[in-house]
């Protein structure tokens, strides 16, 4: 049965010539959609070009190219001398569904995951989207500012300009060779750590890493040791693997490793980050870091060692890594250029024990995504031609100003109110609030005045003892720094009047607080915050479990 | 009790002034080594610096900095007037393990992995190691030689000199917003698809995305419909996701959808590569469309649409899309940079459902890698600017006059050998051999011949009815392409003698076979092969269940 489509076809193609999709095409996703959501029956024969061009306003050059991509799709069909008919296959086989668009209806609004996903979807800490320009404090931002760009456009241009077989194609599945050799060499002359480019795989920086461990090591409810408070980005990476997370409290000795094997002697896997505790900032000791090893050995589990920014020490030699000290084969280093570099890299690596290496060759070769190889040569080339340690060197230096510009300008600015911690590495540090100032509050206020500082509970999977903000100060200039503790003061002085009513001490700028005219000792305001005079790693930061 | 370390400790620890490593490091961690291994006990009190500088013949200057790296790793301790110690700790945490470094031995030969990779590993299908340089007939490769580099050079180099913020830091994790407009604008005038930006995810390459729809998407052991043959990464992200590959064969109209509900009826996903079947080159049919995505909605699975190289149609639209029947949010498509610009960038994207942009947006901000700025960013402007419509059209002519090159010299000098399938898209074609030519006997003998071409069966997770080999033109000049036949036709006629003697037909070049002088009909040598006189879409080629 041959329906002609008359006028109701019409009106339902809208043509939009001053739309930045060619006519043509209009017309045919018009003609489609019709078709497919079933206005235009199976069967049913179509006006004449020179008539629906007409109708339409478009040329008949128009519809005869709608027609021709419609008949290449099989939608339409032409017989000869008999006109162009909508595919009868479209009767027998259309999906049973509603006549909306894919791109406009939503069928299913609560989509199927996997079991694993669902889970994780619903468990998922929040990761802080990072402002595009660094302000005070925000955490895990470089000094932009400071990069030799320059010389990087110049490596850059160099890279793209050498030989296209190896600029474009396909390049080794564990890595550009070049820059693994390259760590290896960094790796060795820096953290004293000794090992062969095979065990080194570059990833998509270290998440991409946390996720390929995960994926590897861990069975779904397999228990992993996560310092608490611990990294945002490795903990929903290990929990979207299917790992069951065990918090595990630190101490300014590092992870308690006998409150693990109290809370969960068969792990399968422990999170540290052992240089530089993220968030807290302490060094785990050395008599943690052997026993650590040790209990991994004998339940058979794996260590991931995260040296975020090991790199960054200030008047001292980066210390030595876990992996260093492992002498079994069951730490699984990670390392990023993000800090080191920049976060746009996308770059980072693991360094595996040898009974690793294997199993990731083949799955690196089998169905791993790999890494651009632009990024990968032009850092290799950097660090080869000595630009990094360089970079390293006068990083360091920068970022122990901009951590002295902000414990100077704490020290003036909000004694009582915050105790910023000194730390002698990193690009952040903490403070400690006292008890009346509830560090979620605090975090709220001071985004209201755009000032980034993350509530320390924002890292925690259970509550820690300690009350306080992450400060980042390595990717904030010292102006910035100053204009940010100054606005920290005043938000912390105002919600500090909120909290307990108008017996602000006077010492805290009375000018600024009209309303709080009665004095009150410093001791009142200090109750349950401590100062810390020296750095963090023997500072009196000791969450305990609560 | 305090023990002196004598000469003993000396020769343990080897100085070698002429390697990379600076002599302190090496000291360093010689000392470290010998501590960690036991071969220095815990309380042992090492000789004074002068007198150790002596004995191991280097600064005194070294010796202490040697030692001012093991005091901050807690390994050695100061005792003031009383000299430098092992620390006391390394008694009673010391790993009970063997004395060699990780670097060296290997202690977890076969470690324990988790179940789902355990099982990858052992069934994973190898992918081939793409030669840098293109050679006749790798597949996967485009003309890098016909890149716009120097077009390419100057936008990177511009886009160095943007704005920092925007060049070094973090972007959106679900991908750069320029780079998804661009996408969904090309996918507009080109594909016919119409979605929003939202529903795009920038991914690394294709296999990322592969991996992401896994992982999302899988529970461990839920069926997967997969084309047999079918693409390689694909097969192996699925497997390692937890999916089982159900293996469907695959005809001219594409994947056999009542094969498939026959096999295997509750599926949760389906890989399907509609506009060019990965291999065989089929172009699937609108009733096998809408079968498949009828069969996806009543048991509410999803299909992953790879439309790895659509856009390369000779002499003709791409076709449309599978994505663009879909009226009730099944498909998932992916597609990739790899083919299209090439395959160093790791660049690819998918466009999904609307209901899964929520999770999807949740995930990639909670831990997905993310791709690289500058890589998303300058193919944005090379799309923008419209250097992406105009290199596809130069490269949709020069693939075409690459694939007439070789079915030209196919026909010159392969005839009864190797049936060279034309085909009107694509960057590769195949080649059906006669069935006394083994197909993987052919492609080891090519491969010794420094020729690449992939056995059909390397493709298929069960057997095939295909005796072939896969042949990628795109990649390779006019002129491989015409050395490489030629070395093609001398292997084939090689082992055409082995296999049936010498009776070898006179016409296939008897001067270059002179073991061969009788002659044979050409039928006999052609039985068991068709010639495929047109495009492939409509061709001979049936796979059927084996």
């Amino acid at each position: 049965m041959v329906k002609r489509a008359g006028g109701a076809l019409l009106p339902s193609i809208a043509i939009d010539p001053a739309a930045p999709r060619p006519i043509a095409t209009q017309l045919y996703v018009g003609l489609r959609d019709a078709i497919l959501s079933g206005a235009i029956a199976a069967g049913t024969r179509l006006p004449a070009s020179r008539a629906l061009a007409r109708d339409v306003g478009v040329s008949r050059t128009t519809v005869i190219d709608a027609f021709e991509r419609l008949i290449a799709d099989d939608i339409l069909m032409a017989r000869v001398g008999a006109g162009t008919y909508v595919s009868p296959a479209l009767t027998a086989e259309r999906p049973d569904a509603p006549a909306a668009g894919a791109g406009t209806a939503s069928p299913r609004c609560a989509p199927r995951l996997s079991s694993a996903m669902h889970w994780t979807v619903e468990h998922l800490a929040e990761r802080s989207r990072l402002p595009h320009s660094p302000r005070a404090f925000v955490t895990g931002l470089p000094a932009l500012d400071e990069f030799p760009m320059a010389l990087w456009g110049r490596l850059a241009a160099r890279h793209w300009r050498a030989g296209r077989a190896d600029v474009m194609g396909y390049g080794d599945a564990a890595g550009d060779p070049a820059l693994r050799q390259a760590i290896v060499a960094h790796l060795g002359a820096n953290r004293g750590i000794a090992c062969d480019v095979e065990q080194v795989f570059i990833t998509g920086g270290a998440q991409e890493a946390f996720l390929r461990i995960g994926a590897l090591l861990l069975n779904p409810g397999d228990k992993v040791w996560f310092e608490n408070p611990g990294a945002i980005g490795a903990r929903n990476s290990l929990l979207a693997a299917g790992g069951e997370l065990v918090p595990v409290p630190v101490d300014s000795d590092g992870l308690k490793v006998g409150e693990a094997l109290r809370r969960s002697g068969r792990f399968r896997l422990a999170f540290v980050t052992p240089s530089h505790q993220q968030p807290l900032g302490h060094i785990m000791s050395l008599e943690r870091r052997l026993a650590l090893v040790r209990a991994a050995e004998q339940a058979g589990a794996w260590i991931i060692e995260d040296d975020y920014d090991g790199e960054f020490c200030f008047g001292r030699r980066p210390i030595s890594t876990l992996q260093s000290v492992d002498r079994s084969g069951t730490v699984i280093y990670v390392g990023t250029f993000s800090k080191s570099l920049f976060p746009a890299l996308r770059l980072g690596f693991m360094l595996v024990p040898p009974s690793l290496v294997g199993p990731l060759r083949t799955i690196s070769a089998a169905f791993s995504p790999g890494v651009p190889s632009s990024v990968q040569a032009i850092v290799a080339e950097f660090i080869a031609e000595g630009h990094f340690a360089a970079h390293l060197r006068r990083m360091r230096r920068i970022y122990q100003e901009r951590h002295d510009a902000l414990c100077a300008a704490a020290a003036a600015r909000l004694a009582g109110l915050l105790a910023v911690t000194r730390t002698d590495s990193g690009l952040h540090t903490i403070g400690i609030l006292p008890r009346w100032l509830p560090e979620k509050a605090v975090a709220q206020a001071l985004a209201a005045r755009h000032i980034s500082a993350s509530a320390i509970a924002r890292f925690s999977i259970e509550r820690a003892a300690v009350n306080g903000l992450v400060l980042g100060f390595g990717g904030v200039r010292p102006a910035e720094i100053e204009r940010g503790v100054a606005v920290l003061g005043d938000v912390l002085e105002e919600l500090a009047r909120a909290s307990r009513g108008d017996r602000l001490p006077a010492r805290y700028d009375p000018a600024a607080s009209p309303r709080s005219p009665e004095a009150e000792s410093s001791e009142g305001v200090n109750r349950g915050l401590k100062q810390c005079p020296r750095p963090l790693s023997g500072g009196p930061v000791r969450p305990t479990r609560v």
